[in-house]
């Protein structure tokens, strides 16, 4: 047997995806664990996607929840976190009947870059449809749909290899045109498998690009981020829309929705973040 | 001199509302103060409100932070709160040059009710308009519009006494005949005072009926309620928008904007609650 907890524990995993390999944990004691940070998981601006170290720091904590799904996660972004190893802390606060609510906190070269509380649940496994008042995206099929990863390749964003995104048609920013209407829709689809599991969700509701880049931003620095988790998430597409209604004060807001490709709303997420403008505006 | 640091406080406030007056709080050391829960700001439910309470958590967090606004929240509502001594611990996590957040816990009777982490920033003086994709509610003017407090009383509901609701028309389950669509839109007033500080937000978009009441629900029980703070509010009537998109498996989530009477947002806010129905559904 190994001496080292880390090596053990990355030997038992049984990592059935690259989301789940990306993403697995060793104990160092009851309530700190290290992980890695890969570099399979960057964004436009060449970074971890917040979504996905989310998604690292929530791993550990779900692991101490007697419920596996994610209902509510909020995170603060503290500091930006780059690839390689990082701690985290959790706590858990309560265990009710129905959830379990914890935290956790992301410390990278000894400063904390992330916490998150978050509650799990037990999501029913057959499917009652609920009361819906909105309604999906309104998408081509996938089928129908034009892929993002044809014409200017985007080298910064290793994300690309894993997901597959499609669009009805290509967003005005995509061709240097902003639309001027920050709202938009696409498919979006996890290449390598894993989509099954509630704390993909995180990750997915972080992967597309701002809405706000179609009124002439740059990019955008997640303060916080809210999610919900309304049902289990399925492989294959996800129907996705992202709006966002106000930019003030150097904020943003973005709404962000997934969806099944069968009409069944996954989640509903929201951050605020700090909008970065090109020159123009 | 009083040897008692809480009787030093309270007497050191300068209470100018009764807003600021049932959220004072005393400092016990550097990290923990102690706070009285008062009956004068009960929901329907004759409990005091979530909002409220949270604004109680708050306010010894904002003491710590170097900028007076609230940004955002979020909360989660561990525990009911019920009238009486609560006591309060906060943890100041990262202080930036554009803003700051922290954390504080809520705790009664020993034991953690509600815990918030929090950003806090300033927000402009003076308003610029920012880029607006979003619009106020569609009401009457508050001098046309309905008094909710006219007809049946809700005698366990006595935050009726702190803040004036009116409406365009009586909202269907007041009437006993609930419309079966979760939107309700209403002015909303403090009419004690205390209105231009972000701390009353966390309040005042608690505030209402949930928009679930419309579809028969007889209430709701906060899990989780986030708050982004968009422009520091005005004294006076707020426009208000409370909106339901999905009921499911026991939980629904609630979008709440606040908005002042010359159309600017105020806040955007979001919770996700276990909803409590009727015998009819």
């Amino acid at each position: 047997l190994s001496s080292s907890s880390t090596e053990i524990r990355r030997a038992d995993v049984k990592a059935t995806s690259a989301f789940e390999e990306d993403t697995a944990f060793a104990r160092v004691d009851d309530r700190t664990f290290g992980a890695t940070v890969t570099d399979r998981w960057n964004g436009l601006h060449g970074q971890p996607l917040g979504g996905y170290v989310l998604a690292v720091a929530l791993q550990p904590l779900r692991a101490q929840m007697p419920y596996p799904d994610l209902l509510v996660s909020s995170a603060f972004f503290l500091r930006p976190v780059a690839t390689g190893p990082v701690e985290i802390r959790t706590e858990v606060a309560r265990v009710g009947q129905r959830t379990a609510t914890g935290e956790t906190r992301l410390f990278q070269g000894g400063k904390e870059a992330l916490r998150s509380t978050a509650t799990f649940t037990n999501l029913p496994e057959h499917e009652n449809g609920g009361l819906e008042f909105g309604h999906p995206p309104l998408l081509p099929r996938p089928e129908n749909s034009i892929s993002l990863h044809t014409g200017d390749p985007l080298p910064s964003s290793s994300v690309a290899n894993r997901l597959e995104y499609r669009v009805g048609e290509t967003p005005g920013w995509r061709r240097g045109q902003p639309s001027g209407d920050p709202v938009s829709e696409l498919w979006l689809r996890l290449t390598e498998g894993g989509g099954d599991d509630t704390l993909t969700v995180p990750f997915l509701v972080d992967a597309a690009a701002p809405a706000v880049m179609d009124i002439g931003a740059t990019g955008s620095t997640t303060i916080e981020l809210t999610i919900y988790v309304r049902s289990r998430p399925t492989p294959g597409w996800n129907a996705c829309r992202a709006s966002t209604r106000l930019v003030k004060d150097g904020y943003h807001e973005e709404d962000f929705e997934l969806w099944t490709d069968h009409h069944r709303l996954v989640a509903q997420a929201r951050q605020l973040a700090i909008v970065h403008m090109g020159s123009t505006l």
